[in-house]
């Protein structure tokens, strides 16, 4: 029986998802924190209210991009707490979507310092951070269909929960996708990111026609 | 049945808490940790034992800073962890609070370097710190006025264990609230921060005539 | 009875050790974690492999103090795993010593980096590094001797266990407490460490004498 | 019985591993999250698209760099928790090379920056980050046979699991060993990395023949 283990893909396989979840959620919460890491406060130059009220007006672009990128974290997080509860097992492929989704949740805080650091490069300041908020929902609906594909789910899941999940992250993917040529024609692309509702919608249409 | 669950409100509605308290607990260890990583320490131009000394009491303020906001992100903790153990599930709407009160305490390390740091700005550098403080309070009664309202506390939860956490942290948000009107006439408006057993003592009497 | 509970000295009385262990684990990984940020890395003026191994050569203070406060938070998790196991139980007295101590465990990066700073100030930095320590060991030891009194300790909790550790980190509060005079004598004050198994001897006939 | 308590080797010996394995994530997933936070971002004296591209295209080496540290902790992480899970209990010494490992995964961050900083040393540089990986592997392996040497391991283990994971480890720092011999003769040392999946069919046939 053991030469039969040491050809079985991985002993992976039947592995409760407790740690990969444990680990996911460490990742994040520093990741969440982190951006507030590289928040800017006034320092020498600025004085008295008038100056730290203009201080923080001129910086709003990286407030604003901070609460947005806090959003999409914990967007990410509240998606995975939903479905991962239903997980009874990994598997190595599904480890690994999970890991690429973490690799760009950890690169958030640097596509967020990225897209407002002044240097007056609009479409590649945008096309970085839209791309890894896009390839975040990719790998993380990558990883819900590996679950469902490959029996990790306990028997009474609600199939509906993880279909409204995957619709949502989609939406969001393409939502972020759409929005990168946008970016070469205005730099108002951010406001395509109003629209995740209406792709929501359009999401679910596709697939229940598909 | 599964028709029914897609109209369901969200299949988090019946979730245990464990997850949310665990990255709850991440988040905070971070914010908390990270709030001493911007503490001073002399370099170039200081000299000597006097030298650091003088360098250390000139900072004084940042250090004293630091502790507060250590105690505060410490008292935070201790209701949540206080409270939390009579939770048996969650709602998206608790989640919601729980974040936003996460993403108030995730600004604490920005708010404390921003109140110290030497621009002259009292009444803005004062009135972030008091309104991050007080909204971190604000989410955390909503909450867990939200538990309450929603059943979802254990059975033989100790009310009073409840109230006495709910008046307490909104003894803490009148508190911080009131300190910033303060701070536009005086620049010891922390002393504000004295009358919390008052204030507690105030709340209680408001909640059992009310 | 819910007005009896209300007068009880605080809920937290009965609580499962678990999520205070669980946030202490998470305060000491940052911590432990942040010391190696702050490492000095050669830039601007540095060349070639000479060069560099000059730089790391003239830092080595840093990468050595690095090392020791590595040693010293690794220790204190040690310690703290090894007897909190035995814990069924917190009392607010506990929570409070553990939190103290935990801000003392915070403070090690800044303390760390303040040893090394370059402003020839021995006395004061040596002094602020060593009470940092020895707190540390305090307030841990405070934590052990309220459990013991309050039994909060498991049945069959082998009380050679908690006194092993007790003893060992009470030599360890006095190892630190002693070199702080000894450094205002010799730069070498540092040397006082390495009479810890000396001072853990001590420490033992002293408790079983008395 | 309590005496005789008093002279076992240490009450750690019965623990379980759930400690150790939360501790090694929250460091794991702090060391991993902290890689990104020094990825350099453009500011003054940067303009323009095609000016952030540059930049970006300067760097790529340390960007690069990033994705394989990322790539070499996410190994480290998928090897322990592969293999922990079949831990029943800890002794000190497995204790011991865990945190050894634990503190060449800290040490990351750090030798991942000086590897990619412009000071033109490239074997000091070099070498200094492939002795952290190689060590780390080597802790690792050193972790792995303690378990399998002092019986810490769930009776239905299967050794094959057990055995791949050390195999491969051991090609890890066989392969990190090698390149820095390697780096003195040419900059392209890092092409060795690519031997990975050679060197583990080499201590497979050694560790079957021996």
């Amino acid at each position: 029986m053991s030469e039969t283990a040491a050809r079985m893909p991985a002993p992976a396989e039947a592995a409760g998802p407790e740690r990969l979840i444990y680990f996911s959620d460490a990742v994040i919460a520093i990741a969440i924190t982190l951006l507030a890491l590289e928040l800017p406060t006034p320092s020498g130059g600025v004085h008295g209210n008038a100056g730290v009220l203009g201080f923080l007006g001129e910086h709003a672009a990286e407030y604003v991009a901070f609460l947005i990128s806090f959003a999409a974290v914990a967007m990410h997080w509240l998606i995975h707490q939903r479905l991962f509860r239903y997980v009874t097992g990994l598997d190595g492929r599904m480890i690994r979507w999970n890991l690429l989704w973490l690799l760009m949740i950890v690169l958030m805080p640097f596509t967020t310092k990225l897209l407002t650091s002044e240097v007056d490069a609009f479409q590649v300041q945008f096309t970085v951070y839209a791309a890894d908020q896009a390839l975040a929902g990719l790998f993380l609906v990558l990883a819900l269909s590996d679950l469902r594909r490959h029996g990790l789910l306990k028997p009474n899941t609600p199939i509906e929960a993880i279909d409204n999940g995957t619709e949502f992250v989609t939406a969001v993917v393409v939502m972020f996708t759409l929005s990168i040529p946008v970016a070469f024609v205005t730099n108002w692309a951010a406001l395509c990111w109003l629209l995740l509702p209406l792709l929501r919608k359009g999401v679910q249409l596709v697939r229940r026609l598909g």
